[in-house]
């Protein structure tokens, strides 16, 4: 009905996660009503991303230098490394500004029924780091899934021989949350992780 | 937390309708991840559009010609026009395939809240494309909400004294529709639109 080019421009977008073909075609109109506000500046930041966004290939974070900002921070400490499953995992640790340490994204989880192994998700590059860093501490910071926690226990085993202390996420009730629409997995971990009131 | 160039990404992309911060930041990764298959053809087809894409100054649809491809083609009747709010509202009458006349897209809905009068949606040129192409009938396909049917009313009136037949489109039942779900108004304006059984 519209001319191809519009097409394109809403298939294109109803590829992103989080879009069916009705919200891209809404997208598409809002860009076409608005080319100064909405269209341009999502082609440069696009543009912008497509040309400078690299792989750090220390922890595999995306950043515009390599190594990224996190791993050529002096500040920071070298020898706690939090190990998430995604780059938004990352960004959302970071936005708590309570981990001080470097990082390593494992890009997803290991998955028997999708065929992911422990060479698919690199984790031989995760152990070395974690000898050749001479890492303290590793922080495994994977969602509370099957998946996660396979991947979890995986790496744990596979760093049993080394020097460092191994931690995952504690469980509980979230903050703000309440316990009448909490599971029964979580409100079992919340009882049995309870703290003395000091 | 994440590099400045991805946040603007995201930012950009989180001012399109129906993508929020936390969805704008999935499909930023998204296309970061996999740049051949979502982001360069995003980046493409968004320049095709921006470079292409304009308003027929004939019934203000979006396409890459002017006058636009509905108001070119000899085929379709020239003298029935459908009112149309939006071009998105065209495509939907288009994809119904139902309709073989030409378009007029208004660009919004008279609001008196939003301070938009018959000069900020041109009326006068609908008006005078009415006389100058001697329509014979004006179908007022407008939103069924106090705004569209404001804007219906107003357009009938400055009308009347033309020689054309005005409409609206039909109320009652949507196809696939169950009665037991339906508002009382649909239902009311459906007993009201009631049919013989031939």
């Amino acid at each position: 009905m519209a001319a191809s080019e519009i097409e394109r421009l809403t298939r294109a977008l109803a590829k992103l996660p989080g879009l069916g073909p009705r919200s891209a075609q809404r997208a598409t109109l809002a860009m076409l009503k608005r080319p100064d506000n909405l269209m341009q500046p999502l082609i440069r930041a696009l543009e912008e991303c497509a040309y400078t966004v690299t792989l750090c290939s220390n922890c595999r974070n995306l950043d515009t230098r390599d190594p990224c900002t996190i791993c050529a921070d002096t500040n920071r400490q070298r020898d706690v490394i939090c190990v998430v499953q995604d780059v938004d995992d990352l960004w959302a640790v970071e936005r708590s500004k309570s981990f001080r340490g470097l990082y390593h994204v494992l890009g997803g989880t290991l998955s028997a029924f999708d065929g992911i192994g422990p060479e698919e998700l690199g984790l031989d590059a995760l152990i070395r780091r974690v000898v050749d860093d001479q890492a303290r501490e590793v922080i495994l910071a994977l969602s509370a899934t099957v998946d996660g926690q396979t991947t979890a226990h995986y790496i744990a085993d596979r760093l049993r021989s080394q020097p460092c202390s191994i931690s995952r996420l504690g469980h509980g009730v979230p903050i703000g949350g309440e316990l009448n629409y909490l599971d029964d997995g979580t409100l079992d971990a919340a009882l049995r992780a309870r703290q003395p009131l000091t």
